[in-house]
């Protein structure tokens, strides 16, 4: 029902959308050449997904432990979440220029729409959601093999979210990169100069992979965090135990969810308070994202009260969602202050700028890894508020109670490349300067917001993680529900003082860092080929400089399309066979131990470099509103390269990160009941 | 009887030093500048560690778990660990100017004097170790309390190590990028020239941050690896059990003991075999360093043998030490691979530099990233391997065999700072180009063999810290030896799918990152400092630039020394302090997590510091050769950025991560006694 809500509001926001002006035929135009690319990227991609998906599913249904109604669900999950990405991103290409167009006329239309076309795409990805695991607990929830069945869904949706985030993620930067290094630096023609060959190569990227590839990585954030949640309950209540906490089985199903539709609820009504006045500046527009950010969270804590009385659940449940709830609302704050140039640090890197870009780079990544040290601490307390209250089904409702706000936090997130792309179809139309200074406005705020939502995106993704290990280890058998919580099958294997736990983390701590140089070098690889097409461009074409010559944007376009497909295929079949090779081979202890080593150094290293890349490319803003020297002064090159640097950490590897913590933990959850009987070599 | 073979040969070394020509009177002026400065921030740093240790003592024995004699053994590993710094800084500062002098009669002369003198750090170092640890035991090895006394020892030379680490580290990363930024980058003066302020600052800071820091450091790894070993044996016999791996209590203490000698007496051994041609390249340097380090492994492996069919011990705690060694020599492979400009890596990121400062400093992080897999899959292999022969005794065994050549590593080491230093004599003392050749040639192996030590240091360092966790679950009674190996007391608290354990980890985890944001940020101060201080130098003394007035070189030298020394305090009493706050407020279960979340985030975050900062310098070293442009081209400014960012992170940050985690982990040791009874408040 809450499914359904979610994607009516999203169908009134869509109308709206559409409903407004197009802008003029020349930004039409270009909004239909960013059309045309990133729907043929998305063409292209979802049939490599294709392939992958029936592969897996296959292999899935041959295994005998198994079998086709987890591949069914495997390709169901696959599907909703390409779904997801789809809608998303086919509204924000039909808003950019619409966005400009509404920017014409004033700074409040143009972030009315941009918000809500961001909307759009937090409303779907929560209501495909919501109805798509609705589907399947209504088809199989009487089925022997349910609990096989509902992972499935889970590793579809986020073996399509790894490959969306890092493709779209290698695409955006590349070309991001590439016209920014041969546009900005090397010819000293302004950001997004129609002479740039790659311009349109770095709209293109911003839709596929901050709206698409976001859409699918929150999608799979959304439905991973509910199943975690469900298997767990499930096995409370299939181990025939009354539980203490909920009076029956379909309650402790149905809770999550009704917790989700009120931050469905609560997202709809906050987004409705995002509108500021006409002469607005920079304090008033994020005030007013965090007044409906805020409003969500505190309707969300007030519905899940009134799910849980409903239901008749255990009160103690409600401060395990409360310490999600709250922790996630703390995290966005601390991300907010390390990444916003109105805070100390990052104006300490602008600071920094003036010795030189080592300082810079060196000031920027310092600030990242401090800015581990509130998040870290605030997950922990939640985990151990949550444990404390509700045991490990705490824990996962923490991680439901982190992430129901999520329709707001994505639109919040979602709007930022929409206004970036109208910023650039105002610059690429000839508009008169103050236009762009509004959507300048808009695109900055939407830096800031989009670090908020991803410090926030991260803790969730880290708790989710969690909650998927311990529903692996119940899945596994290392663990089962007993009457006073959980009841270890052979602790002397699952302790901490156990050689394979041990290694087993040594060896999944090291992953997000191997999964991270991957796409950083993907991202290094495929900007060094547009950079090489962009001076070709420039030096083969006559005319191109003075402006009487069109560059070929579609050669960019192609070049990005082609090398970050190819790019982000081994990242992502690493992430998926990883847990599997660790489960064979070393058992599924060690599994256990590298799930959690992975989430720990993946949570640091993700939110590192969220924030020394969102802090990077602030300080170079800061610079740019005329502190030490100001634009094209010394510092404001060596901040230029700090930001170069922060740019692939922070939209493609940080990001990338948290999905791929989950992912490794729900192929491990998938393949636990193959695990069962395994002996690993040391074991 | 091995240390005073090791003290024997040291003293051997320091007379065949001292013996050899002290240069020109300008060499011995300029040297003597550098002694004065590197005495004196040696003497105010060990003033500040008195009041420390005074102050630790007095807590420790005020507490009625621990008592006095803990007290004792702690201020006698602080002395100790001082001592072995204090001497490798004395010959290091005087044999300077003389291989400075030796290098004028041939590379040969050049190598032999500096290496030697790197030896006696070395040799002074595992001397000073066996015979602290030696009169130790033969005076309480009858206590009672002699399992707590012994890790007291350890923690003294721990928290002397972090501190003369940080200080140190601080201090050289400092003055040497102040020196560079104002000298090579501003003013366009070589490197090394007599004009610059902080040149002096710059040679004292290889001192007490190279040499001295590292000394420390190499001690405390040294001592750490034989307490775990001695302390997990010692238990396993005190439980009265009978082991299965060695017939009595003295031989269990005695093996890691003679093992240790075995690696001395092989270090020896190797230490002859260094040398070289009189018209020796790079590949005769490298050979004669990698031909004394791999016969000093080989005859480790069989005096280790040896030792273990002379006390009648089960052969298979010999695979335990073979584990252990042979993953070093594998781990040094590795790191030589990912860091020396004969491979791809490094050379990749040359090729990046064509692209600018970004590019440079994301393929480097990259590969630093890319590098942390070799080294943990080696390491986590050998743990299982040691655990699988002789349980977890063999882990720390395994500690051991990896550190048993330490005294010839750490020779190869240490002489780097050494040549350096003679480098920058030669500079300043207008002697011909050709001496300055050959002294470059010394320095630049000199950075290779660095960071092959240091990829095996960092090894060493998590398999120690993992056995010091253990000693630690042992002796704060969460598990206790059983016939069959460990007997775990309450499996259900110390399970991985414990929340406090979980949080634990999680926050154990972000300290590392915590710890390097504090020792990069105390480097970017510190620098500035002195960037400041060399610029008013310029500007207000008349004729400086000109080569007529000389700068005040010991300006430089106290304002590097005064913030050095404040700036490590923080990061030290952290580390020290963090374990005991999440003993007392989240219990002894939570810190086992910690320390183990610890490890495994420092050895990445250590790894990838070490290898990308080591990479970063030879991408520039290899650009200098004459590639892409060769010096002064595009590519080696954006190369010269890259060297700046890694310098702190490989110089400061890196090597004192390693400490960290076994300081964390000793503490925890040292306090296990009083944790015992304490209930965490989410137990």
């Amino acid at each position: 029902m809450a499914g359904v809500l979610a994607l009516g509001f999203a169908a009134f926001l869509v109308s709206y959308v559409l409903r407004s002006e197009k802008g003029s035929p020349r930004m039409q135009e270009i909004s239909a050449a960013i059309q045309e690319g990133a729907l043929a990227f998305l063409s292209r991609e979802y049939r490599i997904l294709v392939i992958f998906v029936v592969l897996a599913a296959i292999v899935l249904g041959v295994i005998p432990d198994l079998g086709w109604l987890v591949s069914l669900a495997l390709v169901f999950g696959a599907v909703c979440s390409g779904l997801a990405g789809f809608i998303g991103m086919n509204v924000a290409i039909r808003s950019n220029a619409r966005t400009a167009a509404a920017a014409e006329r004033s700074l409040n239309h143009g972030l009315r729409l941009s918000f809500r076309a961001g909307a759009v795409m937090g409303m779907s990805v929560v209501g495909i959601g919501i109805l798509g695991l609705s589907v399947l607990y209504f088809a199989f929830h009487n089925h022997d093999d349910f609990l096989k069945i509902i992972p499935g869904f889970g590793m579809g949706a986020s073996s399509v979210a790894i490959f969306a985030r890092v493709g779209g993620g290698i695409f955006t930067k590349a070309a991001d990169t590439g016209a920014d290094l041969v546009g900005k630096v090397e010819k000293g023609i302004p950001e997004d100069d129609p002479r740039n060959a790659a311009v349109i190569a770095d709209f293109v990227g911003d839709n596929v992979g901050d709206v698409a590839g976001m859409g699918a990585d929150l999608f799979e954030s959304y439905v991973d965090s509910i199943i975690a949640t469900m298997t767990l309950s499930m096995v409370a209540f299939t181990a025939t135990l009354a539980s203490p906490l909920a009076p029956d089985a379909a309650t402790a199903w149905h809770l999550p969810m009704m917790i989700a539709a009120g931050g469905i609820l609560a997202s709809v009504i906050g987004a409705f308070l995002v509108r500021v006045g006409e002469k607005a500046e920079m304090g008033a527009l994020l005030g007013a994202l965090r007044r409906g950010t805020f409003a969500a969270s505190i309707l969300t804590g007030l519905l899940s009260l009134l799910a849980i009385e409903l239901l008749d659940v255990n009160i103690d449940v409600f401060w395990a969602v409360l310490a999600g709830l709250v922790a996630g609302v703390l995290i966005g704050e601390s991300t907010n202050y390390f990444t916003s140039y109105t805070f100390g640090p990052t104006r300490r890197i602008s600071d920094a700028s003036q010795t030189g870009a080592g300082t810079t780079v060196v000031t920027g990544f310092a600030n990242g890894l401090m800015s581990t040290l509130p998040p870290v601490i605030l997950v922990a307390g939640a985990i151990l508020i949550a444990n404390h209250f509700a045991s490990i089904y705490g824990i996962a409702i923490a991680g439901i109670g982190m992430l129901s706000t999520l329709g707001i936090t994505l639109a919040t997130d979602a709007y930022g490349p929409i206004a970036d792309n109208a910023g650039g179809i105002v610059e690429m139309s000839d508009l008169p300067p103050e236009i762009r200074e509004r959507t300048d406005a808009l695109d900055s705020l939407g830096n800031t917001t989009a670090a908020t939502g991803k410090g926030f995106a991260i803790g969730a993704a880290a708790i989710t993680a969690l909650a998927l290990m311990l529903s692996y280890a119940l899945a596994a058998e290392i663990a089962q529900m007993g009457t006073g919580g959980i009841e270890l099958v052979d602790p002397e294997k699952i302790s901490l003082l156990n050689a394979p736990v041990i290694a087993g983390l040594l060896i999944g701590a090291m992953m997000p860092a191997v999964f991270c140089s991957m796409t950083l070098t993907a991202v290094s690889r495929t900007s060094h080929s547009i950079i090489n097409e962009v001076r070709r461009q420039f030096r083969e074409i006559k005319g191109l400089m003075e402006g009487e010559a069109k560059p070929e944007y579609g050669k960019c376009v192609d070049i990005c399309t082609r090398d970050a497909l190819r790019e982000m295929i081994v990242p992502g079949l690493m992430t998926i066979g990883a847990p599997i090779v660790v489960g064979f081979v070393l058992g599924k202890y060690a599994l256990a131990g590298f799930l959690i080593g992975a989430t720990a150094s993946g949570f640091i290293l993700a939110v590192t470099m969220a924030n020394a890349g969102g802090a990077w490319d602030n300080a170079k803003k800061y610079i740019e509103t005329g502190f030490f020297g100001g634009k094209g002064s010394d510092a404001h090159k060596a901040a230029v390269i700090g930001d170069t640097v922060g740019d692939p950490m922070k939209d493609t590897s940080g990001p990338s990160l948290n999905i791929m913590i989950k992912l490794m933990s729900i192929v491990a959850l998938v393949m636990a009941p193959v695990l069962v009987d395994v002996n690993g070599i040391f074991d």
